[in-house]
């Protein structure tokens, strides 16, 4: 491996399932150590088939994903994330040489494992197993049940483009290529040119492994040149990256009239406040100043997530000004991230220092002063002493002051590194006023442990950010902290942070699918879907449902119960029995007073009891448990001398990929002697997946 | 009414809770009758101040919203909505000068109408009686419960802008004010001049009905002029009408990097499809052949959602062209709305029926093949004759048809009228091409009894569509036909549809607020939602939470019940009397096979109904009734021995709006000796709002 990385090389791009390199390194860009300034890798695309990788993905790519159900592909999504695991030495090396301290990779790197297990795990959970994902319940267009509505999600039939920023070579990548994957749509990723090097070898070992399907993933190491007027609608491109390149992206014909879906997430002035109640030693004090350096130092601060501004009540500068300098000389450790007890390296190119220090000083011009570090700002160096980190791209952790908290630069000056500003406030609607002149963020944390503060603040920032994170002494310690995205949370946020939204669990799968209105009878409903709707026709052919495995039952197996009439014995032993005397049970004159009831009526519970006596199979079978129950209503009352009925039909069939059972939804209809509807639910229970696994019970997995 | 009508009057816009009227006439556009040419009245917006009108939105109006709950809001618009249904008769009358016939109004008004009904009942029954939306279900962060997320939905800050089209000139504002009302944000409506008096109208009954809160409707009658260089993060435009309005908006800076939402939905060339097994003589082959008449002629063809392109199977173009022409010439009737038993009035303006025209031409030129109407094409007059229709700005119904389904006018040249064209297709495969090749649709529409073919088309064409309906035998009597978006449905489609969403129930109402994700303490999340999170403080001081009223009630009141052991008499008894005696409660050796029972198992129903033993008070009192339960997951099975406890919290309180009581949602947990969670479910109960309704009770509203 080293030997690789010391001779500098033409880096592959993965390309209609094969490794290309141009034919000569004219023109190629020179990627270098950010430490060591060291020459890592020469990158070009000169000569490569952009138009051509794009078509593999939209047919082989589409073809090879579209057959797979969301859990097959969830599953892959696991595997994929074990081969990672397995080689994720290989991909630390190399991101030392970005600048990345060791925790700094680890955000990325395992950070970016951690999203396809964590889309493993959600599209196994809350997806079915089909290729059909329904959004919301059944809308009902007609009295009589005969036209009814579903919105469903179907991939889109184009290829999911993205384009990635430096500073998380491989988080960036795989956070965008979950939720794509588990959609159906195949993958081109281009990564940032300076760290494009960790993206190739991490593409390298998913090849390697051999589980990618044909055409699923593609790489481009290089710049995408006209790869725009090469997409067209049905494509998607998710953009991480200056807001300026984001607009000259968006401006495209391909986005403006082409139906191209363009997402982006750029980084933003993101905020973090300090609540009234959060003096000098309370645990919410120390717990803004531990998130604010962390923030600072994190990455060298080069992350779109980082606190640019941190809003203090009125007079409390000076006190956190301090408490931030003491923690900096105390943990931060400055230096080349492959020295031992380095706790932040440089940046990731001598540019990008260069840009920083601009900005620092259009930040001073702006009004901020420098209350801690500074161009001359000595820092713990890994030896120990204190001085100037020299030789590669290193910038002092550094904290401003604005005493004007209406200074323009204090609100859209960013210095994209180990850099923040302090301004004071006076009043919840005066700190959020300050939030929102961000003009839309990723992120604002709250430090407070006073709920009325919390709530009030929260309700007015929340419409200019993504994610708010709340801070207090009962979640710090299990806090993951200001600028951490995590796979089930939205990540994203409005005007400058780019008024898009990826990951947060399902919902960003949906934004790689077209959401459509079906309108129809219950019969094309149930085809179309694979789940039975109400009406549509049902097969109540012998066996009893209950003695079919997976591999025989079929949505629409049902089982109509012998009815049962429900006596005034019955209730009052139900209530002597359970202990539920509730008056409307037991009570004449008392439940007839109730305005929901006509006199006595039976327990809820008791009907689900005696439902359950009805359509039970008591024998050994293929039903293996009664799991849970959702949605149930109760209708209408049930009075001594109704009888009772259940109808139970095969809704939802969703065989388990890795069990030898699966979860049967069913359908549960109760009706009284007039056929009124007395309590409805979805009934749910485990059913071995053949005969064979029913009378040799598996081992339950987690 | 008609003698305002027929003197020509400058328009007013309402503005700032005024009525405005410009200084002059001098430049007004003049807007005519669409049948008799006869002037209507003058347009102009000069010396309107526009931006005072967005600014006076942005504060006074968010401002009088921002209490409102969405219950509160969803009362209001039902109101609105009978405000306008007593005046209708008026808004009918400006409608006929239009063009459109009592049909055409009807879609127009009371279907506008019925989306505030619709909208008012959904706000209510799928919205919580808050101003904060949750966004899915709880995310644990972190194993110990002390570090949770929660989606929530808030109110954008600033102005809701609607730029409508002609055609709908009361639907299209109330289909987008409806869920920017509910979501709390004012809207500023700004309808296009053709029909904008009809619009006016309706704003007038609006606001003379005493029901708008400050600021939260304003109507601008007349050129929107510089609109868009006045809005700014936070407002929102949705935009109805032609594809290259709709671009040359989009490129304004406000959207491209000033983050106003941009939401639009263009006329698009949407598809019908008869299936190979609807043959003539079918329902299927009737359905369709009526859909495609109605689609040509409702509104003269002038809507988005109109058929542009009908598909049929290889062979069928005579057949279907044939009943085409018979059921013009039996069903439609062209000429003055006003008139008697007219079905089909004119085109909304001599401009639009040139423009008509010269489309056909470019059909035509392009390889369609005139089989119905055309240029010279007689139709049926209000007298009985068969002629051509005179005077205004009338369009024969036109039917096309195109040998070669490449023919790129086909896919891409629309006539905005009652003009489609047919187009043979041999399998499912190439009728999904040819929908795509529409290049995004707001619907298509499928006849066919063939469930297979059904799925396998929708499948394809789903990714290409808003909307698909779907007809049969089945649902063809109660199908709301093609061209009708329906509140509860989505309303917009992927590409040349304009790739916005509109409708589509609360969906809708989300598009007008901001996602954010909230990572917190459970207490904090508790104060900021109002909603109980497990893990945040709970109150377990007498009374018992069910002897308190709404008024009494607060979330956290919490009651843990004594404990109850569970016997194998129990069992047995249990099983006795409900007849459920499945093996894993009555067989020892059995139940030890079943992969997750340890030994013989309470019932499921058992536990629920021991729970409710142990947590009911049965004298009357507040709690009216137990009327549902959701998400009851079994987790730890039950043996002979084990000992039950419920804790029972108060989680969200929803009092309604036009009730004596509300809906209380409890937290349900069950655990055993070993303190492990056995069950966990959300128990649904009505609540008196006062110890006054609970002893005085109420009678039940539907």
């Amino acid at each position: 491996m080293t030997d690789t990385m010391t001779r500098t090389r033409l880096l592959p791009s993965y390309v209609q399932d094969a490794w290309w390199e141009p034919a000569s390194d004219e023109g190629a860009a020179v990627v270098r150590d950010a430490s060591t300034g060291e020459e890592v890798a020469r990158v070009s695309t000169t000569g490569l088939d952009l138009p051509g990788a794009l078509e593999h993905a939209r047919t082989v790519g589409q073809h090879s994903l579209a057959p797979l159900t969301f859990h097959e592909r969830a599953i892959l999504l696991k595997q994929m994330a074990l081969a990672l695991t397995e080689r994720k030495s290989e991909l630390y090396e190399l991101s030392s040489r970005t600048g990345a301290t060791k925790h700094d990779s680890w955000v990325d790197i395992d950070g970016g494992i951690g999203v396809l297990f964590t889309y493993s795990s959600k599209g196994r959970r809350e997806m079915p197993q089909s290729t059909i994902y329904l959004d919301g319940p059944v809308e009902q267009l007609s009295k009589d049940g005969s036209f009814l509505a579903r919105h469903i999600c179907t991939t889109l039939p184009g290829v999911a483009v993205q384009i990635n920023a430096f500073n998380f070579p491989v988080w960036g990548p795989l956070e965008k290529l979950a939720p794509a994957f588990l959609a159906g749509m195949p993958t081109l990723i281009k990564p940032a040119t300076p760290t494009g090097y960790v993206t190739e070898h991490m593409v390298r070992i998913l090849v390697e492994s051999g589980l990618l399907p044909a055409g699923a993933i593609q790489l481009v190491s290089g710049s995408a040149r006209d790869l725009l007027d090469h997409l067209r609608l049905g494509d998607t491109v998710s953009f991480t990256g200056s807001a300026a390149t984001a607009a000259s992206l968006r401006l495209h014909d391909a986005v403006q009239t082409g139906g191209v879906r363009f997402t982006v997430e750029t980084d933003s002035i993101n905020a973090s406040v300090l609540g009234p109640d959060a003096e000098p030693g309370t645990p919410e004090f120390d717990a803004f100043v531990r998130g604010l350096v962390s923030e600072m130092t994190s990455k060298a601060g080069q992350k779109c997530t980082a606190i640019r501004r941190a809003l203090v009540p009125s007079g409390m500068t000076d006190a956190v000004a301090e408490a931030v300098r003491e923690r900096i000389v105390a943990k931060v450790v400055v230096g080349d991230p492959r020295a031992e007890g380095v706790t932040m390296g440089p940046l990731a190119s001598l540019e990008q220092r260069d840009e920083v220090l601009g900005q620092v000083m259009k930040l001073r011009e702006g009004g901020g002063q420098i209350v801690v570090g500074g161009d001359a700002g000595e820092v713990r160096l890994a030896d120990g002493s204190m001085g100037l980190a020299e030789g590669g791209a290193f910038v002092a952790p550094t904290l401003l002051a604005f005493r004007d908290a209406e200074a323009d630069a204090l609100h859209d000056t960013e210095a994209f590194g180990p850099v923040s500003s302090l301004v004071e406030y006076s009043s919840p609607e005066q700190a959020a006023e300050i939030v929102a002149r961000g003009g839309g963020s990723l992120v604002t944390s709250v430090a407070s442990h006073d709920p009325v503060f919390v709530a009030e603040l929260t309700r007015r920032i929340a419409p200019h950010n993504g994610r708010v994170l709340l801070l207090d002494r009962d979640d710090m310690r299990a806090s993951t902290g200001h600028g951490s995205p995590l796979p089930m949370l939205v990540h994203g946020g409005p005007g400058r942070a780019g008024g898009g939204e990826e990951l947060g669990g399902i919902r960003s799968v949906l934004h790689y699918m077209q959401r459509t209105a079906i309108q129809g009878s219950p019969t094309m409903l149930t085809a179309l879907t694979g789940v039975w709707h109400q009406g549509a026709p049902a097969s109540t052919e012998a066996p009893h449902p209950f003695r079919k495995s997976l591999a025989e039952l079929k949505v629409g197996d049902q089982v109509v119960s012998e009815r049962r009439e429900i006596s005034l014995d019955d209730i009052e032993h139900f209530a002597e029995f359970t202990g539920d005397k509730f008056y409307a049970h037991m009570d004449q004159a008392a439940a007839e007073a109730n305005p929901f009831f006509p006199g006595r009526v039976a327990h809820g519970y008791l009907l689900l009891s005696f439902a359950a006596g009805l359509f039970v199979e008591p024998a050994p079978g293929p039903v293996l448990a009664n799991t849970g129950l959702d949605n149930l209503r109760f209708m209408t009352p049930v009075s001594p001398g109704d009888s009772l009925r259940v109808t139970l039909t095969a809704k939802q069939i969703t065989p388990r990929e890795t069990d030898p059972y699966g979860e049967v939804r069913w359908d549960a209809v109760l009706t009284n002697q007039d056929d009124e509807v007395v309590a409805q639910y979805d009934l749910l229970t485990y059913v071995a997946k053949t005969q064979e696994d029913a009378s040799n019970p598996p081992v339950a997995s987690a």
